[in-house]
């Protein structure tokens, strides 16, 4: 198969998400990256499409110049990387979609409901495929868990508990210059959400993708601990899912010991699961009155859920751009797939999309408006 | 340092916790088992007194009847455990501590508030202590962690996550006729709070002597998932305590996989602490920006808080025994200081006592009453 | 059933496995302690008694003065458990055995092989019991682990490898006055070996007794790495035994960041099993090709081999002192039986004897043989 | 920097250790794959070129033909990876060096010592590098504890533990058909050593590049449990160093439990490292008398070592695929070093190469004569 032409908004020389993107592209080879509006600032757009063998005449200044150019050419892009601060998600998304060229674009899917609406308008509107770059969902074992709850291991799920704490704000970094710190906890670029849209999403998004299950309604509880923080970098979260199941979910930036400590753990009354992101190539399943037993990644007990999305034998640890990796080649797929002419609902599989998006911003804002109301139940 | 002499009401043959209670106690020697009404079925309460070679004519038929023979003999008993369902711990409590026998009793406090405010009145009224054993807060990393809040390692709290999850009751036993289900799950005997009753209270209770700071109130989302079920199984619950600090709560008991998952993690603006009952002789100690440390008792980083009271060198794990023992010993110490004329204030100490009672009386009625009010905040 | 009489000899106030010995012996509810000779210091000995309860008349100033008081009592001691260092062990364990009385004994066996030659012939010369305190062998989940070995659940076994390493001695501590340490690397009081004396044997025994097998030959090089210090302080083993399995075995004593880090693993042709000394409620089994499990002490898996010896549910851990409580109530069991006229053969089960000590004494004299030949192989 | 052109002998389509070099040459966007002998049979060489996107007239059917091609072409390949069995490495290897192609070779060196020697004239008489997989010593905590012996963080090294236990060869897979069994079972593809030279070479460089030391001798006694096999499958090593630290080392393939177990425990006379290659993002360092530290790649504590081959934040796991990438990384800036006219030697820097095989196979010739001589001394 050859490779799918890409280009990339954003993720310029010294941005973080960029090049995991990048590298997630390249792993099992279904992407070129031939084209990119890699930062607002001219100069560095230039220099950082030199850096990456990108040829001089498709290292734009825009993503606007960028989706005119690429869509006037024979050898186009195909599909392009947005990896930008949320508010630039939705005008980006859409430049492209209406060009046909299809969009992988980091979550949350937008700052703010407008936008968001917009652009599932925008989705609809257009035939490319929008493909949201829920990552954790790309870990094997994450694939292993969704299988075993949908094949009933763990019987009529219960009680969901997910949680997803950092330590990075611990400190009010965005008061002393560091970039990332800046625009998270700013509202115009991040949205509304703060710990609950950069890391609460993902949460939220895993818990539904492994369970299957829809959440109903919120309650939640959000702090801003840091001084001066003008969005929250804590929350504690109650949850109700369709089905009868109850959830928790936490999610904090100013939890010191915690790197990325995304962590899920699901029981029925049949057995529970247990993963966490930092020990990502082991499931623990636990059948109801027998020993827990330790799910190896390509290991004994492993099923082709898991072990379709792998590379190597058991023991050898796969990692986050692995599981990253996955949601690209899953993407190239689904790509070609619909240029083989299935349709987009037939291509686009287990990938999160415009819907996960949807619910991610439906997450987001009711956290916020349940906080508001001192921790009320809001629907999802 | 004589024996205390000890009786105990309940705690038969097959009881779980009245075994535990008189190891306990035989740890460190500090106590002799001399009478007891272990049971409310006369012949049981014969047999299991020979078993534990208590002279016949200290086998009581009820507390009533022990109370006021011990009470009366030069050699009677100066103090008593008493480890019977919940509905029984305030009309025992009161019998002895009207005759100011000292009284270990088993959590929590009562079955109802008012068996709750009249034990109070009765503490309030006798010259003898009351001691609750929160047998958690005898482990000694639990010590070094309460010693290093308070000492500012952690910097100002913000943020306390406790969990106590349990899957014995993920299937109805209640209707097996296995007898420990059977009134743990009876409201009669129970007390309004299933799960939040038997472990939240102890969590909470964690919590708070681990922090130093009050509950100020709850809203909690209770579940019943146990087929027939007339308690709470299952219990989350979002926290705000004084000070500003914010936190949830988990207690469950039928999440498979899990035994007695008791956990605390507290983070505050320099460092965050965690620790797990399963895994009791370690304490992980993350000061914010440097290495997570791991502080073993009686090893390197431990301190006097620890190794007070721990008996053997680190490496060699002590358990649930040892911790419980840790009670019991403070207990003698305490009962013989205020023979020895000390205010009961001053020879408690760290001890749980009557107002861990009420707060853990005060937590199981907010959780009832905020779930019934759809996770209501509701003041403790 | 009556509690048993119990002396002991060594464990003055300051000795740490004086004290241990002391609550295991408590823990069960089997013994008393009635008299002692506590220390070659006659105040100390004087004092100690007293500090634990132990009427003056029965505080001796040598274990030969107590044998012979003792044995003369119709009261008298029944047992007495031998805690000193190593080149008492023989003589004060003759003392007794001559007057009937049962012996419980600290391990290594004797400081020399003559002495242990001599001690075996006064065990068979007597009626009474001797039980060495290989106390690892108490632990549930080693009795667990040895009934899955025997029930072949590993198939045949291949490989067991055993290590055993601390830290406390990194550095020279027995030139700073420190008397663990002095005694410990002193062959006068110690013996021949070191490390391999103190916790070498452990690991040895432990690896037999949970496979079952003898070890026939073994290759050794034992280093000391203290400055000045007289024994070895680490030591390297490569095992072979009966059968044909083969195994390695580490011990150490200057391996910083280990306090007591005894672990067993062992390997057949249908599985494997793994279970550490500092985590020591659960055990690891991996049938060949499928997904590990831990099995929990009390928990689902666990069988009458472990729960037999244990107390309390799953999930409260249990630790040292109830392992080694586990021999000292199975001492009291087999002092019962023996007095109830059953054969020494039969009332000792699964306990350490003469026999394990023997072989504890050829372990250490072949690790030291064959390290002073440059590691030749030596026959055990 | 453009691109190196890479060329591929082995590692078609059904080959586990191809598709991992591929997918590292690829991660951190360094070569471009442009030709191979990807297999022995024509047919499957062109399919898996096909497969790969190689130019069907640089799928080649040897590696001599592809070498004197690829040689005569101006584009043609700079660099050639060599992922064959053991006995093709030094014909392949000898063929690119001759014509100054620069080689990276998996490991083992070669299959005999012949081979080796003949391998070793070849590199010397060549201009090109050579440069061996030994792909753990690109995990970024590899590098840190590299760095913190060699800064003395541990003192003088006393002990070096190192084992590498895995179970696929638990039965005896190569009477079953497996390819993968049957030539590492092999003498005459792998050469005289089975555990020891595939994954015993791997333990033993580890350690030897993480201390610095050498090894000076070894006493192995090596063992052929599966049922006819010719090679060793569990191999039991003890090891002296220069400086006088001592060691030993464990490999097996029939370990049931085990599935790439590689370990390494350094310990000096001021403190101790651990690290595991199932969970390569941590290293545990315990200065003696402190407690243990969790330094995490990226995290607090981790230094440039570790960090300049690190990709992505703490907290986010980098696995075995990032670890060989950081190899072939290392690599590409050592041939674009060597093509601006640095010297090999400095060009090189902390990668593996003839030495370290050369040593690797000494590791493999000193335990098969060792053994056969009953586990006597070998020098190295």
């Amino acid at each position: 198969m050859a490779r799918i032409r890409l280009g990339m908004v954003g993720g310029g020389n010294d941005a973080f998400i960029g090049g995991v993107h990048r590298i997630a592209s390249r792993i099992d080879d279904r992407f070129e990256l031939v084209a990119g509006a890699l930062s607002s600032t001219p100069e560095k757009a230039r220099a950082s499409a030199a850096a990456l063998g990108i040829a001089p005449d498709r290292a734009y200044g825009s993503f606007e110049e960028m989706a005119a150019a690429e869509a006037a050419r024979p050898d186009g892009i195909e599909a392009v990387s947005i990896v930008t601060p949320n508010h630039v998600h939705y005008p980006a998304a859409k430049a492209f979609l209406e060009r046909g060229i299809h969009v992988i674009c980091d979550k949350p899917l937008t700052a703010t409901s407008e936008d968001a609406e917009a652009l599932e308008r925008a989705v609809a509107a257009s035939s490319a495929l929008f493909i949201l770059t829920h990552n954790y969902t790309g870990y094997p074992m994450v694939r292993q868990a969704r299988a075993m709850v949908s094949e009933g291991a763990l019987g009529t799920i219960r009680i969901v508990q997910a949680e997803y704490p950092q330590d990075w704000l611990t400190e009010s970094l965005e008061t002393e210059g560091v970039k990332q710190a800046e625009w998270r906890t700013d509202p115009a670029r991040s949205g509304a959400g703060g710990a609950v849209g950069d890391i609460g999403t993902h949460a939220y998004n895993l818990a539904c993708f492994v369970t299957g299950l829809k959440g109903t309604e919120l309650a939640a509880d959000l702090q801003s601990f840091g001084a001066g923080r003008r969005l929250d970098d804590n929350a504690h979260v109650m949850l109700r899912f369709s089905g009868g199941a109850r959830g928790m979910l936490w999610c904090s930036q100013v939890a010191p010991g915690n790197e990325n400590g995304l962590r899920l753990r699901v029981y029925g009354d049949k057995g529970g699961l247990e993963w966490a992101q930092e020990d990502p190539n082991y499931l623990w399943f636990s059948p109801h009155g027998e020993p827990r037993r330790q799910i190896r990644r390509m290991g004994a007990g492993a099923d082709m859920a898991a072990n379709a999305v792998s590379r190597i034998p058991s023991g050898h640890p796969e990692g986050y751009l692995e599981g990253f990796a996955n949601i690209y080649t899953a993407a190239a797929e689904a790509i070609r797939a619909v240029q083989d002419g299935a349709s987009r609902g037939d291509a686009i599989g287990l990938l999160p999309g415009i819907s996960a998006g949807m619910e991610g911003m439906a997450f987001i804002r009711a956290c916020v408006t349940s906080s508001a109301r001192n921790a009320a139940w809001v629907a999802l």
